[in-house]
């Protein structure tokens, strides 16, 4: 017994059918981080929970903070609240954020000693709170709309695996990429076995689409992406179960930073690729073709301007996209779902949200 | 008089000839931030000055730490040491570096009134120890090699005047694009005449090439991007004196992050690009075809690996430039400056830095 849940038929299935490229009646939103620090009653929650983690572990108050921003936006998705690191955690890392710091491993794996002794978490096991909080999530959304799950790539993973924290510049994760290849990719191997796993249980608790987020994809070369990032992604992607109730369950590839490697990213059998703002969306479409729908990508400062701004900008994004008419595919809004370029900063006012929302829900 | 230099014939001018594509007889090389943090005798005569400003404007002490590298490599070029914030800090912005924390102002600029109050500094007045710098490096190189002037980007500067100091995601600066627009441009083109008078005057003091760094235009989007940095940086260049002492001063400009971007950085006139290591430099060459040099491209934190590591990677690069044929240009090595994607690590050992250049030598 993997799943709890009884699924709904979905009432707003709009942000699965853009993933899929099919028609829609507009564009679908959401944006990432939208449960987060920057809503009053998140953090509010969060203090009620104890730490972040104690969050993420609490079943109730994770769904709780899951919903918030869909009772003030009209949001088309819901994501899962979770964070990338649970995985290394469950590895037994020792995962603390620290004030200030961000998050920290008590025991970062630095050699191949400590790498080859990593396993694989059991999702229904160390990680069960995940899966409890997805089957949570989606009972109360009752069908209402989709459920987003996720997990961080493994080359993602393993910044914080080795450096033991968030870092500049890699430089320990580096050193070991240049000068023994073969430890860092028995790492990143062991690490892809465990999001695929991680995913999968996530699909059979209830998520309907996934994510996977490539946050320092974009600190490597070109060479290096492909062999190091984007090689254990499409890994996964090929692993991933892809239909669930009789319905695809779409993948999500983000790469922040990736904006010169989009055709390699639309390779993987992704349905869709998540922009950062500082690409072209319109430039991303041709590129791309038919072969994925594409996810973004406005800018997350926007949203400290003022509502005549914020308006123009959702506009901007959504006719950029327009814009970039392929011969192979055909024109129109089909395939863009709107997104932030970024996850939403912990200073923005809810207020500015709403106006962003607005525009999308008028004008896409 | 603006020059005190008596110009010398050039003994090794591989670099010059290499920005403008002339033949060589091999890879020309030098290094960003070679004058620097990783080298224990540069560590000491910081200290012998005192703060970092201190040093900046002790003639004899700049002087001393732009040669330091000189004697350990065999370099092609020689690089000022200063810092890009010396212009606000020229503007009365008042500069100081806080140890943990970098560059701080105390007076940032956040609104129309500051920044309408900011005027064009003179580069003989207040900046005069950067000429008096760029005088006494020449005199010392006595002609071996070249001397490199340089100057933030005003997009660049603009960062660190708005937000006070080092920004996560420029959150004040890009409010006001989005908000005020108007004002950031009334910014823009001060701090851009600021630099153009700036390097003028860098030039005819005796630098020989000018390298314009634009280390966070990155993080605009696409049209941003051609708005607020790439317009002032080529209104700067097409401002610059391109002869001096009978030869061609060539200008690079390097946008960190501007991957997607070349095609548009090699239209404004400047005589070469640099690359970080995120672009492939083979695609680079055959974007830009044989309007510019490219300068680049080694990940920095290839200097945290080994002897052989080091090695490849720097033949990589190489063969990367050489695989970058395109119908336009003549197969070669012309063209391309070896450097690193971005600035030398503190933490780097200065005999990693030794097989690079001699891996250079040997191969390129």
């Amino acid at each position: 017994m993997t799943t709890e849940t009884t699924p709904s038929p979905l009432k707003n299935d709009r942000f699965l059918r853009a993933l899929l490229r099919e028609e829609v009646d507009r564009t679908p939103m959401w944006m990432m981080r939208q449960a987060g620090r920057y809503l009053p009653e998140y953090r509010k929650t969060r203090e009620q929970a104890g730490s972040f983690m104690d969050l993420c572990r609490n079943t109730e108050l994770a769904c709780e903070v899951t919903m918030q921003p869909l009772r003030r936006y009209p949001v088309d998705a819901a994501i899962l609240f979770s964070d990338i690191l649970t995985i290394p955690d469950a590895m037994g890392l020792g995962l603390r954020f620290v004030a200030g710091e961000g998050p920290v491993f008590d025991n970062p794996v630095r050699d191949k000693a400590a790498i080859e002794k990593l396993g694989v978490p059991d999702p229904e096991d160390e990680l069960k709170y995940v899966m409890d909080a997805v089957r949570a999530i989606r009972k109360e959304l009752d069908g209402s709309i989709p459920l987003i799950g996720f997990a961080g790539s493994p080359w993602t993973l393993a910044t914080y695996m080795v450096e033991g924290g968030p870092s500049k510049d890699f430089a320990r994760l580096k050193a070991m990429m240049y000068s023994d290849p073969a430890t860092l990719h028995t790492l990143l191997s062991t690490v892809a076995k465990s999001v695929t796993s991680y995913l999968r249980a996530q699909i059979a608790a209830g998520a309907q689409a996934v994510q996977i987020f490539d946050s320092w994809g974009g600190a490597l070369s070109d060479e290096n992406y492909r062999e190091f990032s984007l090689n254990y992604m499409q890994q996964i992607v090929s692993e991933l179960p892809r239909e669930a109730d009789g319905r695809r369950v779409p993948v999500i590839l983000f790469t922040k930073g990736g904006g010169q490697w989009l055709e390699d990213m639309a390779d993987t059998g992704a349905d869709a690729l998540g922009i950062d703002w500082t690409t072209n969306l319109g430039n991303a479409r041709r590129l791309v073709g038919d072969k994925v729908a594409l996810q973004g990508n406005m800018d997350p400062c926007v949203l400290y301007a003022g509502e005549a701004a914020i308006r123009s900008e959702v506009r901007k994004v959504i006719d950029s996209f327009a814009s970039g008419v392929h011969l192979s595919i055909e024109p129109g809004k089909t395939g863009h779902i709107f997104n932030l370029g970024h996850g939403i900063h912990p200073g923005i006012k809810p207020e500015a949200v709403e106006v962003m929302f607005d525009e999308v829900a008028k004008y896409g």
